[in-house]
């Protein structure tokens, strides 16, 4: 089923047109991601988006959720910190390690660009230095970085939403009809609960993105992404007004003010230049362009080779998230997320996502594999995961008998609630364990067909898919299973760094034409991003049975999802009942 | 939760009550159990039920559902035949057997009886030859027996329960709405339709239970509980009319006149007395009384100390038999039947039944157990059952946030419904093996729970249960869970033979108290049965976390199982469907 496209024209001759010129005429940029576990810098020639270099730092406290470092302070259940220390040292490893193995002219590389997990934010002093930093903080778990992860600040979250639906607030639908834990405000409000003297000491609360950016050049400017999606910001109406602010804590009335800016820099922005010392920590030289920062999912979309509308790309991993443009500004029920400008400038930049996608593969292989087939598996030579995919692929469509809800972690977008789990049905004494794996994977399928329908409902097209991210790679039958399901032609990005080649691309958009990069981040799409030759193309005869899947999964759907049978909510109750007695 | 119960006073000296007699006063009864795989002969002691020996015979040629047993004649699926020499053979090895044992002399055995898998039939000549054993039917599969799990008379049986249903015939209340396929009428009609020479070449047609007694005893003698649970046979009502086999089809009219016979005996009957040739096969003595025949799961219910109302027997092994007695005839809906003097006389004999329990946690082991597991039980050097069992021991009722339908082999009771698959609702991504299997257990025992409340709310009432069958001894888990989950107290039987020593009470009863037997079943219960020591209490704070669990249980239960959603009949037709193309 699986149809090998030709390679696009635009990008038939990319690794090769410029193979003529001398060494000395090439340009280079280096974009830099930093994950949840370590950073990666990606090195990348300007005119052909050719990858020269990439090298990865992991953090050495990682994610910090059990103690303080170099403590015994233990922290609370839900908490997940980071060191900033660890973002440094990616700047001066990653980066000249790319220099290192290429052996490029640190004067051809003529931009860096960062983008980052978000929101993960910090408290620091006026010159950014981290509180944490600081011995008189060190020992005070809210002075640390609060990674994306950290969700112990659910309670204020649950506030912040009931105080914005009863005060009749306008930005609760352009994120779903609610704020996430995960997000900036909740996770500022926790630290003034939790620990006043900190929220007092911060000068300034600001993204890792944004606090990366000011480590290189010296000067603080905020990005448009993250302030969109994760701080409740937008182009046409600010900030929340002080009021809201207030509302939730008379203290915080004036956070915006005092902690934030209202300065915001859209997508392509040079931010600034590298000052003498981070460019002597990268082994680059003082003076090169350094971009706004980026989150990571927003950086991919570029890299996927997407700057127009219509086109989603999916950024899949152990979890899923969908990214489209659309000229218009559309309440589309459920998403994440809707900020003008911000993926790419001109465009309303939409967000939605599926919280359990290669963690719900990843939870099959450990707790349902059984022996037997861990043993023909190792028999084979293959990893059990190759195995179940060369099963679950022998099975057609509606084989199996069973269809699932992929809510194993929540559901994200479109029923925005955490406390959904999962179901299987339709299992009988054959069923063999390769097609409850197939039912899964489908299960994904079927969510984010869920997202695609809730789009156009909205009259926002969706035409194509492009994916990005390890799945692709990883799986070829789920991404086949995702073109019948969805019925839309998938291709797949070129590169393998999704976040990192995006920033890469915003340097060169950041440095200029006249240094030799692009001025708009259409022409860097252009030039330096491409797909593979591979596509996959949906089946109309499984596209058929998958129709009619699709409509048990979603009548299934509606009734545990919208209320017609709050089952999942009362189990998940229960079990906290019960392991509290 | 355990509770030891004291030893009932009845049972109190049971083992030791006769120890003062000599050896040659006491008494012996045979009762001889012919299941799916093998036949087993156990030697009781009369006056004390003390089980002496007992000796298992295989069949040679076991299930039939491949090929005809020494030709290429290869059989359509759902076909399941045996060859009736396999349980003669069992008359001539596994008696003796138990006599060689025991060294009990044959004079000193006073009866004999046997019960039967049902329903088993096979056609025969009029002086009860199988017609398989002659050889111009010996190529043609309907000549053969027909086992109890034979499922090919699936659409005779949908078109009889057209019929009766249309037409209006009374008797379908009494088996739950809908004959079985499995039934004597469709498996008849069936050779009627596909091999009717060898409908026209059969005198008889026969439960296999009463042509072994013919073979002990040289009469044709048939009993009253095959005849009520699995031919439409009612004290009151006896077969259906004429006019209901002429509806089927025209020359099935005469079928009970012709090939069956009205004379039907109940049970404690002695059918006859053991021929020479009988009794030189199994080494006893000519004349020695042989019992009419009986069903298995019936056979059990006066073997776990049952013979009067409100105490239900659980025969637990790969399904669930569920046998009850009342004084009063209901219609309880979704029985399988409810026959008068079926199991025990002067009572209505209720059967209900689970299709899938012992299978359920086979199918999990097999299909869902990971390798992690599997090591460490192989560490601990016990069973995967053993560790999966102390595992689920370890989690408190509620704490699994899962909740199961049990219909991985459809739904026997009270739903009636082959069609109906499994379902399981709840999973997250910290879901664990453990939990996934005790939720099957709790399943289970959710669905017997909705089996008593339809006896219970027809007024046939359920005090107290005692199983029976494999399971009780295997898992003290799952007695716990279900006494939790039903509120009732469950006793153990004290044999592991339910059927051959139910044989061996309806033996002693066949020969009576002038012989050394017992005058009614009652009187040998008292004196035969026992029950362990052991008694599962419910625990009613486990009890009360149930009663919630069960409440979404019923809710699932109705919603897929009564025309709320039929998504599991859709997905097995879309099932069948696609692997047809």
């Amino acid at each position: 089923m699986l149809r090998v496209a030709r390679r696009l024209p635009r990008y038939a001759t990319r690794s090769t047109q410029h193979e003529t010129r001398n060494m000395s005429d090439k340009k280079y940029v280096i974009g830099i991601d930093f994950g949840t576990e370590s950073g990666r810098a990606l090195l990348v020639e300007v005119a052909t988006g050719r990858e020269i270099a990439v090298a990865v730092h992991p953090y050495a406290n990682g994610v910090i959720d059990e103690k303080l470092p170099g403590t015994d302070i233990r922290l609370e259940p839900d908490w997940a910190l980071q060191d900033p220390n660890d973002y440094l040292e990616v700047l001066k490893h990653a980066v000249p390690a790319v220099l290192q193995q290429s052996g490029v002219d640190p004067a051809d590389v003529i931009g860096v660009a960062a983008d980052f997990t978000a929101c993960t934010i910090l408290p620091t002093t006026r010159d950014g230095t981290p509180l944490c930093f600081l011995p008189e903080y060190r020992n005070r778990p809210h002075a640390w970085v609060k990674l994306w992860k950290h969700h112990a600040a659910q309670p204020e979250a649950n506030k912040l939403n009931q105080i914005a639906a009863r005060e009749g607030y306008d930005f609760l639908p352009r994120y779903g009809g609610k704020i996430s834990s995960e997000w900036f405000v909740p996770k500022v409000w926790q630290m003034l609960d939790e620990d006043p003297e900190i929220y007092a000491a911060a000068d300034r609360i600001i993204e890792a993105a944004d606090w990366i950016v000011w480590q290189m050049t010296g000067v603080e400017k905020r990005n448009l992404t993250t302030a969109g999606y994760k701080s409740i910001w937008s182009k046409r109406h600010g900030f929340p007004p002080k009021a809201f602010f207030r509302a939730l804590d008379p203290r915080l009335e004036n956070l915006v003010d005092e902690k934030m800016t209202r300065d915001i820099y859209g997508f392509g922005t040079k931010a600034g230049e590298l000052t003498s010392q981070a460019a002597a920590w990268m082994g680059l030289r003082p003076g090169t362009a350094v971009a706004i920062g980026n989150a990571d999912a927003h950086a991919a979309v570029p890299a996927a080779g997407v700057s127009e509308a219509g086109r989603m790309v999916i950024i899949m991993g152990t979890s899923n998230c969908h990214m489209l443009l659309s000229e218009d500004d559309r309440i589309v029920p459920g998403m994440c997320g809707c900020v003008e400008d911000g993926i790419i400038p001109g465009f309303f930049g939409y967000e939605a996502g599926q919280a359990c996608v290669g963690d719900h593969f990843a939870w099959f292989m450990e707790t349902c594999a059984p022996a037997s087939y861990t043993q023909e598996a190792a028999a084979m030579g293959v990893s059990l995961h190759d195995l179940f995919e060369a099963k679950a692929a022998a099975l057609k469509p509606g084989e199996s008998g069973l269809v699932a809800l992929d809510w194993w972690n929540g559901n994200r977008s479109v029923l925005v609630d955490v406390d959904l789990t999962g179901a299987i049905v339709g299992m009988t004494l054959a069923t063999k364990p390769e097609e409850i794996y197939r039912a899964l994977i489908e299960a994904t399928a079927f969510g984010t067909r869920v997202i695609i329908e809730a789009f156009e409902a909205s009259n926002v097209a969706v035409h194509e898919i492009v994916a990005s991210g390890g799945l692709p790679d990883r799986n070829r039958l789920l991404m086949q299973i995702y073109a019948d399901v969805t019925g839309r032609p998938i291709k797949v990005a070129g590169t393998k760094q999704g976040g990192a080649f995006g920033s890469a691309m915003h340097a060169a958009v950041a440095a200029g034409e006249a240094a030799g990069g692009y001025a708009t981040i259409q022409e860097a799409t252009r030039a330096m991003a491409w797909l593979r030759d591979e596509q996959y193309t949906p089946n109309p005869a499984a596209k058929a049975i998958y129709d009619e899947l699709f409509a048990e999964y979603k009548q299934l759907h509606d009734y545990f999802g919208r209320g017609g049978n709050d089952v999942m909510k009362r189990l998940k109750a229960l079990k906290v009942r019960v392991l509290k007695d």
